[in-house]
């Protein structure tokens, strides 16, 4: 960054090979000492901080200075004082004598300190957002984000993948309830929305012949606001066509490496580990397996396949699985162990079975005494139990043994604060999920290639999709698939979901109709740029590393969004509020 | 890129050096030729076309194949036999003999024909645009956009810029009338605003110490729709703090020098022309002069300081200039020349003079018999006129004469078709405009820094901001300015607009309270892609370097957006349709 009129260098500049040298530097106030009639100012820019010394008695105005105050300081760079050199600062071993100060602009008290070890609420956080960003680990949040997505377009530049900007007001359809909606106003009474992804137009692009495709996209969701979502989020969409899985997979691996060579400086190992989505939901009890520490789940089926304890035999009987994992060394205290069995049932489990190893390898459990001692021996075996190890058994239906266990592992299991990566992929998702009125909805969206049509067809339940998960430490980064580029195959799916073709034309139709004209098959993918981030930054929620983020009920504390607006302003819109909206609701 | 199960290379890499080798392409079929039984195709990918040759006994799948089926083909590479060399294709001295055909879909009858040479209205043309992006021009422009934009992160990259997403769903205010409006669901009856720019956003991010920001951002604007205006649009947006002009300046230097590298092959030459406002208006009669061309406007005021011309001696006592520029040669027939009076004063003109340089150097023109020897024998010196010269000359006030000169200029003299490139500067802007009403309007934006703020406050009419605009060949690629980093300085600026300090809180309080915590100087631009990829394109119209754009009345004939929704879908929003909405309205 060349000089401009308020700065010849930046405060890292700032370094013992200028000592003698006549420098200016800008930027904020970080802190303001007065020691005898003598002023010691760190100055911050967005580069380091330099300490400077100002004498009053020669440059009046130093006494005004405050805290966050903005300034263009000249002087003199020297050695500091022996004793006063600080080792942990780039510009520890000198300071600048100041000649001139220019108060650039002066700040009002702040509403909280300007330093990472300070509580103050979120909301408050929010409001000031451009004082918070000022914070050292909010600011090294946004760097990482801009890094993180600059090393994205280099590998999309590096593979030859073209960024194509989609509409972002686009058709809404009666279907598409949760499609956040802009009221035209050249044709009052209709309606742009905004997309929930690029998914149609970015398979267009593939009709188009455009090869590879990638862009940072603005994606939109309505939906009741959970921790950690966003009413307008960020994703790099990605597709190639004449592409199956594997050049997806290929990919990822690279822009994942890339990123995390560019945030951490480490180099991940590929390939990434590839668990099937039945091997995932069998040993991690997830689609999105946390594989940095072990517990796995265990299938004890085989062993109470004769039980006599009754929990476990009608289970059994009923097409259920028995299975456990070893949680390891624990406390044990009654009081926990009672803790975790209101917790499994809390998740949807029947119950669950704990069991702790005594030093002598016998097993203390409210129903050892249900079990044979074969059964007990099992167990122990299995589950590679030593004494002081938690056991912990649910006998359920699969699906509910499997999510309550994965659920208790990951809170038993999951460790806190290190550093390791664990990316996987998952592969091989069913096609269809059931859904509460026994028809089939899709696990991933409609528009994904089954990987047997005929089976597809005729036996839904179980049928395997082309699609497949990015998963990093138990955390979902993205999905994608293969998609159908066949209409007939098209149409068989909504089928399946039982779309009828009127409805598919409704929705669909000037999408279907682009795939009559000789559609390559095509597959791709999107990651979420702020979950990704916010891992790689260890920050436990995206919101840290989203510069201007909404809060849970989708507000904007810095700008009072969403609010009322003018009725003649709703008129020209073609829409007027509904009536029975009392003020209370506004 | 790598091979796929579907291609081994791409056309482009099957040239001589390849004979002999068996390869898979993989592609579009552009065109085919039954010729006594040997079926040829000419393939096309995302990198050119190769000729397949199939022969019908060994392949019987050859006759079914059409325009636009998109194939997977593998064979050997051979020579073409003499006399089929096509040296305009880069693959023009080979030929595929066909081994394998695999038919990856099948094309419909097409709508119109993938080639440039085709007459086909813009809304087909939008209706089926992923057929419309095949054609080679437009499938250019895709790859042109995508390399502009890379080219302009580069720069950014390079000069330690970060990219940073600031919000889309933003405050609305009651004064906002052209806001594009998003119901709030959890809040029904309240609203977002999609951002007409990132403007207080990124001024808010100097505020919190990101020294240089940039970002392409999409931006939005509800207005009637002019011919080349888009209702969403791309701008690369940035802002640098302890910034002025020179900085900006500099970096758009760089941003133009390295697209037009990228899409033009050349080297613009370093520094940009600059014009002052008042240069530029009263030189080229506009603030965005094309000075590819000459033609420049010449006051004439003095010459006619004494002259009996009543017209002009009018005009000239009421304050108002007289001005003129040299056409050189054009067609001077009387209907020409009276059409070009016409279109004057539907420029806006009182009227317009025209003079035709005769061979022997004196003026024929209606008014001639009302001036002077002298005055004629000095316009013609000071338009440096020779014989056959066109000259037109305005009366009018100083605004009018230039605006009308100014267009009358460009309509006779931009050049068409060629490729020169005239990249300037346009700074010293007014910092306001006079208001119908007989207020003032900000020329750029509110937030702008006037050069000096007494005079600003005190003699609004001749205040000089610290506005600038990039104009390449007569087009305004952007806008920019060194913002307001003083609140008591935006204090004035409202006063001076006549903006009441309710209002200015209940419009940007938000924004204006940021500026209370230490401020840095700063200043930003920022630069429609549209405009400047159809320039370097040779595009007449912006739509073309759009991949989905909307037609002029917002609509996109390919979707069908907008549409209209479900009624209960408005309810929860909290809205519902005008009741005088006419069925004609939707």
């Amino acid at each position: 960054m060349p000089p401009t009129q308020y700065r010849t260098v930046h405060t890292v500049e700032v370094t013992e090979d200028r000592i003698g040298q006549t420098v200016t530097v800008a930027g904020w106030v970080q802190r303001r000492r007065d020691h005898g009639g003598i002023v010691f100012v760190d100055v911050r820019d967005a580069t380091g901080i330099v300490q400077v010394v100002l004498d009053p008695t020669e440059i009046p105005e130093a006494h005004r200075l405050r805290m966050e105050f903005c300034v263009s300081i000249t002087g003199e760079v020297r050695a500091r004082p022996e004793g006063t050199v600080n080792p942990d600062l780039a510009t520890g071993r000198v300071e600048i004598g100041a000649t001139g100060l220019e108060v650039l602009s002066p700040a009002d008290t702040l509403p909280f300190m300007i330093e990472d070890r300070v509580e103050v609420d979120e909301r408050t956080r929010l409001e000031f957002r451009y004082l918070d960003l000022r914070r050292p680990s909010m600011a090294a949040n946004v760097v990482a984000r801009s890094r993180a997505i600059a090393a994205m377009r280099r590998v999309m530049d590096r593979l030859g993948f073209l960024e194509v900007e989609t509409p972002t007001l686009i058709v809404s359809t009666p279907e598409g309830a949760r499609d956040l909606l802009v009221p035209s106003r050249l044709r009052p009474g209709t309606f742009y929305a905004l997309p929930q992804s690029p998914q149609l137009f970015k398979q267009l692009l593939m009709v188009a012949g455009v090869e590879r495709y990638y862009q940072v996209a603005k994606c939109y969701r309505d939906e009741d606001f959970r921790a950690d979502r966003q009413i307008e989020f960020s994703q790099l969409d990605l597709e190639g066509s004449f592409w199956g899985r594997e050049e997806v997979l290929e990919t990822l691996e690279e822009i994942v490496v890339e990123v995390v060579r560019e945030l951490r400086g480490v180099e991940l190992e590929r390939p990434f580990l590839r668990l099937t989505w039945q091997e995932a939901m069998d040993r991690y009890g997830t689609d999105k397996p946390d594989t940095r520490f072990g517990m796995e789940i265990v299938d004890l089926s085989d062993v109470f396949a004769e039980t006599e304890f009754r929990a476990f035999s009608a289970t059994l009987d009923a097409g259920g699985v028995v299975r456990g994992f070893n949680a390891g060394g624990q406390e044990t205290s009654r009081s926990r162990l009672d803790g975790l069995v209101e917790r499994a049932r809390e998740l949807g489990a029947k119950g669950l079975v704990w069991m702790v190893v005594q030093p002598d390898a016998t097993l203390r459990s409210p129903v050892a005494k249900f079990l044979s001692d074969d059964e007990l021996a099992a167990v122990v075996e299995r589950l590679d139990a030593r004494p002081g190890d938690l056991l912990l058994v649910a006998a359920d239906e699969w699906r509910t043994a499997a999510s309550v266990l994965g659920q208790l592992r990951v809170e038993l299991g999951r460790p806190a604060g290190h550093r390791e990566l664990a990316p996987l992929f998952v592969i091989d998702f069913p096609t269809f999920e059931p859904t509460e009125d026994g028809g089939w909805a899709p696990s991933h969206h409609p528009f994904t290639a089954p990987v047997d049509v005929d089976q597809m067809a005729s036996d839904p339940e179980h049928s395997i999709s082309w699609a497949y998960d990015l998963v990093l430490n138990g955390a979902e980064l993205g999905s994608g698939s293969v998609r159908i580029h066949d209409p007939e195959v098209q149409a068989k799916v909504f089928d399946v979901l039982g779309i009828e073709p009127e409805e598919a034309e409704r929705r669909f139709g000037w999408f279907l109709r682009g795939l009559r004209y000789g559609t390559p098959p095509h597959a791709g993918f999107a990651i979420g740029i702020d979950r990704f981030v916010s891992i790689l930054r260890d920050e436990p929620n995206i919101r840290q590393v989203i510069p201007f983020p909404k809060t849970q009920t989708g507000a904007d504390p810095l700008t009072g969004a969403p609010s009322a607006v003018a009725d003649t302003h709703l008129a020209e819109l073609g829409i007027m509020l509904r009536p029975g909206l009392g003020a209370d609701d506004r």
